[in-house]
């Protein structure tokens, strides 16, 4: 970590922001300013951490060094035609938005974008977080390095293409698999058990691929070709059908890559 | 831990009876027999712990205290149809099939179903694993509860119907989860990354559900309803219809659960 100590202003009040400005702090930035467009978030956010709030583009500080535009990625381009920084450093930290969305902002325009998924109520441990990053001038490039560097020694330089291919596939490995743990889960709930029976399964799922290619570790009835089981599994599901076109789509997937039944 | 030490015949020489046999020698229990139809297979497992082997139903052990039978579901009614041990306890492994299979097979039958993802290739901690048992009479429920005590103190007593939930909701919490690790290295891939980047965020995936049931702590597009980026991976996935369908198939899933867009 590295001592740089910047004055941040931070727009948007949402998951992404929240974090952004706990851990910024913790790690000896100065947030000077908590922005959104809905005045209670920037007021939730803001007082939580003795911060000034604003939710009118007048009054957005010229007092920052680093602007850094949280909201969601539907927002951005929207946000960023109304805001004129003159040769501040802005980013963005959407993993699908381009950078050129901010290129009427400022000159110095760029990305600070960390791959993980934060929610407002779940701590989360900032250092083993990759953030990707780039910029439109080696200043903002330099500037974004040395914020995220405060935070992570994992920086990763990519461009817009690489950084929504990052996106595209992380939703897959959290989004889509957060939400088969919540199938899973009302699976076990409606014969009354509980989810804590799959946690040292699901611990082993993510530690096997650690040190291997998930494809080299895949198991389950879809990988043997096991039929049978699939068609009972398939019964039982009847009765939820949409649990049961997961269960196709994906049994018929996995089954594309498995080894032929010996 | 308890000290009962059982002379063990294993049936069945894939993943489930390899791991079986190594962790129930490591906890001194007595493999006696390693049988397969495959002789290969019962050779190889046989010879690395040096053990006697068979593939032959007329060779099997009359010796051993517990019979475990490890083959794939498929498999279980066939072999079972050939067995016939009197009163010894023999169990099977399996999460989909009926305790029943084994009805004719000894009047002391039961059930022995580790919950968990077990590959020849990657060593595996049984102590935190939880073994589903069951018993056609008290004598074989007990047995199977003290040989399952040697590996771990997780035991849980359900039945069929139970066991075969549980099957159903490891199915999506393992093998559909660690298909979808695959499709995220696969498209980093084709981009040139390396799977490596996601690594933090699927430790963090699984560690907010550790304590957080995941319907709430769900994130992404789909959770915040955000349309445009959908579309836009969807876009990107074109390329490769597969990944696109099941994009679709659980965006589409996450949305029905999510809050509206506020």
């Amino acid at each position: 970590m590295n001592n740089s100590q910047y004055k941040i202003a931070i727009l948007g009040a949402g998951n992404v922001g929240y974090q952004l400005a706990w851990h910024l702090h913790n790690s000896g930035n100065q947030i000077v300013q908590i922005f959104s467009r809905r005045l209670p978030a920037a007021k939730w956010l803001g007082n939580l951490m003795d911060i000034p709030t604003a939710n009118d583009f007048s009054e957005i500080t010229t007092d920052a060094d680093i602007y850094l535009l949280t909201v969601n990625d539907d927002s951005v381009e929207e946000v960023a035609s109304k805001l004129h920084l003159g040769d501040k450093v802005v980013a963005h930290t959407s993993g699908s938005v381009s950078m050129d969305a901010l290129k009427n902002v400022s000159t110095n325009y760029g990305i600070f974008y960390p791959l993980q998924t934060l929610s407002r109520n779940v701590s989360v441990d900032f250092a083993v977080i990759p953030f990707c990053v780039n910029g439109s001038t080696p200043f903002a490039l330099e500037t974004l390095k040395n914020l995220a560097s405060t935070l992570t020694n994992k920086i990763v330089e990519v461009d817009d293409e690489k950084r929504f291919a990052i996106h595209v596939a992380a939703v897959f490995a959290n989004n889509f698999t957060n939400h088969l743990f919540s199938v899973s889960q009302m699976i076990l709930e409606k014969s009354g058990l509980s989810f804590e029976i799959l946690k040292p399964l699901i611990n082993e799922t993510v530690r096997k691929v650690q040190n291997h290619d998930p494809l080299n570790v895949q198991t389950g009835p879809a990988s043997r070709h096991d039929d049978h089981t699939i068609e009972k599994h398939l019964e039982y599901l009847k009765k939820d059908g949409r649990f049961a076109e997961i269960y196709k789509l994906l049994s018929n997937e996995i089954r594309q890559y498995a080894k032929e039944p010996v």
